[in-house]
């Protein structure tokens, strides 16, 4: 089993292999849901690392949960660009390298603190609950379906993130200036979640995908009023580079795959 | 907030508080539920290791699932011995030392390779099955009530740990080796789960508790015959001192509570 580097190309269109009902090439769907998919993977992979250490067992319980929606979202979308491309979720997962990821920088940051976790959760929740709400209007079947059931999970999702912004926001001093600490250190990686290019544009067009740039005013605004209402003024940073669409992944992304990984290369095939 | 390092007392019974409607002193019974919640709270921690990080993305859910079922269980036990102690669920879960906790080494065991999980799976939900199928009658009703629950999901564990040994031991070459060193790491912790003491006696006495040393006939035979299934032989060795519920923690329990504890220790109070 291996996995070209190259493969799936982002840029050369002369080679898709198959068009798919809407006329997208079926390797620009497949590359579009691995970024959707890869997004979902890493952000389980965090919260996974909450399970019995988060500050309350109710919150262990909750976090956990919120890992496997994402989880479960995760497999939908790399099955499905597995199918396209000829692989499975399983290889797409674990026998890509941190260049062959498509994930935001903004999933990869390290665990951080409890106030880290729901300031990303926050952020990441309603990204998603804004994306998957018009993908359930997607031309690609599969990619509406995915969005219809996760719509669904990540509203949950940021009405959790949202409650414990506020709790702690306006709560002790001291959970305030962590909060405060955790929203300024998450800042600068938002903006890449609203980048658009080319590949996405032509999906766009055919009805397959979102334009991630339309996305940014109503993200925004749903952000800065939680903000409000944990009275705190929502940052302001400049971006770093990001670009994990175009294969320059975050630098915590490589130890994270090793640990990710190593089980799955160190046997490969289903028998082990 | 602060937890005796003495309490509750596990031989005293002279200062026991209350008495529960079965007439058994309320010390008694939060020990004994201590016992049960600090094997499923841990059990959960070491689970939640493998998010995203097991040989298959479905092996990940069924794991992480597992793990949330134990700390369903964790959080009842230890909310029902706080509450005969006068203690909440986290402070139980958060501010105890290792000598403090009452879980069995098998359960503190490292996270090892995927062949250590799901042997560990086999034998330790093979015991939480006998063990909550007789504590369905428990004249307590809280600890009747949580069995009735968790008989349900560890029959469920049970399978699934008993389908991956299965397919490991009679799987390839590689994988029988592996599933036979992990079987063999694990089982000098299998005898502590059958141990018991005065004070479970006395609680078998009251129609509490079930006695462990009675669950050892079955639970072994159970795993035997999945081990004949595999084409594998019971291992034989020697047991390990354990000693847990008295006070004798396991050597890498230490570790675990440091990662798991740092942060509610770091803001004690539920306003972080």
């Amino acid at each position: 089993m291996s996995i070209e580097p190259s493969a799936p190309p982002a840029t050369d269109r002369s080679d898709g292999p198959v068009a798919g009902p809407h006329g997208a090439p079926a390797e620009r769907v497949a590359e579009y849901a691995l970024r959707l998919g890869d997004d979902a993977l890493i952000t389980a992979h965090r919260l996974g690392e909450w399970i019995a250490t988060a500050p309350e067992l109710e919150e262990d319980v909750a976090l956990g949960n919120i890992g496997l929606d994402e989880l479960g979202q995760a497999r939908a979308l790399l099955a499905y660009a597995g199918s396209l491309t000829g692989h499975s979720e399983d290889e797409l997962a674990y026998f890509r390298d941190d260049q062959q990821f498509r994930c935001t920088h903004l999933v990869c940051l390290p665990r951080g603190d409890f106030a880290d976790a729901v300031a990303r959760l926050l952020v990441f929740a309603g990204y998603q609950l804004e994306l998957y709400s018009r993908l359930v209007h997607s031309t690609d079947q599969l990619i509406a379906g995915v969005a219809a059931k996760a719509v669904k999970e990540v509203r949950y999702h940021l009405d959790h993130g949202a409650g414990w912004v506020i709790r702690l926001g306006d709560g002790t001093e001291e959970s305030r200036r962590r909060m405060t600490a955790a929203l300024a250190r998450l800042w600068p990686y938002v903006p890449e979640l609203f980048d658009t290019d080319p590949l996405e544009q032509e999906l766009v067009a055919e009805g397959v995908a979102v334009d991630s740039s339309t996305l940014e005013v109503p993200v925004r605004q749903r952000i800065t009023q939680v903000l409000r209402q944990a009275g705190m003024e929502t940052p302001t940073a400049p971006r770093v580079a990001g670009g994990a669409r175009r294969g320059r992944p975050s630098e915590y992304l490589g130890l994270l795959l090793a640990e990710m990984q190593v089980l799955a290369r160190a046997h490969p095939g289903a028998s082990w």
